[in-house]
């Protein structure tokens, strides 16, 4: 995990109100104010609003501490330009703030990183240093550069401007829903938090705020638990924005100071809160922009009734992932069923198997046909069927149906018998 | 097509500003005014904003003109209650329209509707009436019921106070973006764009307003072609929402006077908007809700360095659908592919392949192994490989190197050669 060494504050002593306030002006010329969206549609006994940040300029919320913080430096500092080393939000966010304000920026990005990702960033003119590795060459690499060059790294949390940024949310939250109750956030350095927790406590002290983070990437909620910053030997979470291994020194310190509860969410919780938000709400969430929603709809906090706001972080997913989502969530709930049918290699059988998945309303999508394996008759073969289906209940009528017409079925899923 | 027998108006004459004021200040209390985001990444030479009515409650902007429409009953009118016949976006904004307005609504589905959308328009407390058949067996008994009944039947488009209330969008486009240039807008039976056509040339007559349709589905663009109410013989396309065999008479009438131009884009070009909007802007469009980003950044109107608004108009598109859009858009963009290479059937050659494109840095998802047809040598065999790629060129290295360690690819999408 990265640490850089110019941090401004190492405590929670320098950020004021004020100082919120002002990068709420500062910002006013070059963000979204994104909309706070009621979403009655999402299966919680909460009234829940969304913070629609994936809207954001950039398709996420980090732009904001990024030009924040990048205003505030001095005409020497922006002289020598400014650096960054990430493959994410964090990198989008600081090419377009250094492009808006004239200030030449370097980026850099481990070669492994997704190539949407670096053609993101570089379409915000910031020059890109692809380092072969992972993310501590990219890192080690863009150490050597600073001490070459004397530009400004852009901390994507750990820094007092960079937590103001975030913090203007807070800002727009009591000015967009002033009869708030709760803000759910997620956690990935704790910058985002910082920010939104420290203006709700300071103005609206009786709103609760809430962080989730992932459970596979779980630094800030262990750090709370031991009551001390904790390295995290590994992080694996579906929620890549969130991968830190380790809190910033002020990020823990206002969570400590400011933060109510934190819970953390399993990938599947993160899967199923992607697909709810582009299902019922229409919105694109990435998984860390998600960890909020799904925070909310698997009851980690007491917020039934309560006026209770998600911030939807980022909506920077990769197409393909979003492709995996859908289709495991479709299976999971019944749209789309692969069912495997054991025949007799006898002629006559695909056509009555045809038919009885056609009786029952189901759109057949895709057939394979093969031969069985050692454990069968020599006579048998298998046919594996992916068909378009209404849900866990018409995938059972349809087994049924087959099963009664006497051939065997093996499930590919076998959770998908619905509840009676 | 359906032809309601209670149309208030017959021509163009009753809509004033002032009536389109009065729906505005009704709606204020039930639904969304939603947000206008400026969509930096959308590829095009215009400076375009979403007006997204897909995040509008219900999904849709129907809900405006039906709710309009109930309010303005009398009060004998409203206890006999309100029928609909729909099984999509227009079905769920009277439902929702009755239940805000304690009305009995009465909704007529064809049976063969997706069981997502009969779901969600019982969500909002109608009565649903799910008649075996299409639309016409559905539309046909819903006209018997209105004769035993009595009940008010709420037309989707053809009334003078449905269109005020789509109307309403244009004073909120007008208070968003003063400066507009131009509109687009998507057309099925015209309700739409004539509430907006009527608002924007009354109070910005230089706006221009564009209208598109799907190709499979043009009838208001072919009636304005031949000066006349078109009906089609048949309407065959992936934007269900606007399947309309005939305008209405006001609607073809705003048309034909508040209009600039009409369009049509294909659903190649819907799909691809669709994406589009997925990918770069965050957001969930239907078939229908993306004809006017269609129309943009295909370029089908003059609109360049224009301040161009786009109205998608709703987002409520089946999920199976969805992930086919998005199966499709990725492998035409080439990061996701399938070739089929031929093998001689000896062992090792499994491992060489794979071992060629993982030095790449595909990603394999799915492997099919299968002895050849009647057409190959009996020692040959085919391997059918799904991989995540970067980019069409990507694709087209891997090929490269198959067929340079001396194996013949088979491609599954031939057109997948990039531009050089």
């Amino acid at each position: 995990m990265l640490y850089y060494s110019k941090i401004r504050g190492n405590g929670v002593k320098m950020l004021t109100i004020d100082k919120v306030k002002d990068a709420a002006n500062v910002l006013s010329e070059a963000i979204r104010k994104t909309d706070l969206i009621y979403a009655s549609a999402l299966p919680n006994h909460a009234k829940i609003y969304l913070k629609a940040e994936n809207l954001q300029i950039t398709g996420s919320f980090k732009v904001r501490g990024a030009y924040y913080k990048i205003s505030q430096l001095s005409e020497e500092q922006k002289n020598k330009g400014i650096i960054a080393c990430s493959a994410g939000n964090h990198a989008q966010g600081v090419a377009l703030a250094a492009q808006r304000n004239n200030i030449k920026a370097t980026i850099f990005i481990p070669s492994t990183a997704p190539i949407s990702k670096i053609e993101a960033t570089r379409k915000f003119g910031a020059e890109i240093k692809l380092v072969d590795g992972v993310y501590d060459d990219a890192y080690n690499e863009a150490v050597k550069f600073q001490k070459e060059t004397g530009a400004e790294f852009i901390h994507p949390f750990d820094d007092e401007d960079v937590i103001a940024g975030q913090g203007t949310i807070a800002l727009e939250l009591l000015e967009q829903l002033p009869q708030i109750d709760a803000v759910i956030v997620p956690i990935g350095g704790g910058g985002l938090i910082s920010g939104i927790a420290y203006v709700i406590k300071q103005l609206k002290p009786e709103c609760k705020v809430y962080g989730v983070q992932a459970a596979g990437a779980g630094s800030m909620y262990h750090s709370i638990e031991c009551r001390k910053r904790t390295e995290l030997s590994r992080v694996s979470t579906f929620a890549d924005g969130t991968a830190v291994k380790m809190p910033g020194v002020n990020t823990f310190d206002y969570c400590n100071k400011y933060v109510d509860k934190i819970e953390l969410v399993n990938d599947d919780e993160v899967a199923t809160a992607i697909l709810e938000l582009l299902e019922r709400q229409k919105l694109i969430a990435e998984g860390a922009g998600a960890l909020s929603v799904a925070g909310a709809i698997f009851n980690k906090f007491p917020i039934e009734g309560k006026n209770t706001v998600c911030v939807v972080s980022g909506g920077n997913i990769d197409v393909n992932i979003l492709s995996r989502v859908i289709n495991r969530g479709l299976l999971k709930t019944g749209r789309l069923s692969d069912i495997t049918i054991e025949l007799l290699d006898k002629p006559g059988q695909l056509k009555e198997v045809s038919q009885i998945i056609a009786e029952h309303g189901a759109n057949v999508i895709r057939v394979r046909h093969n031969q069985g394996g050692e454990n069968t008759d020599i006579n048998d073969c298998f046919l594996k069927i992916s068909m378009e289906t209404k849900n866990l209940r018409h995938v059972c009528e349809i087994k049924r149906a087959l099963q009664n017409s006497g051939y065997r079925v093996i499930s590919e899923y076998s959770r998908v018998e619905p509840k009676e």
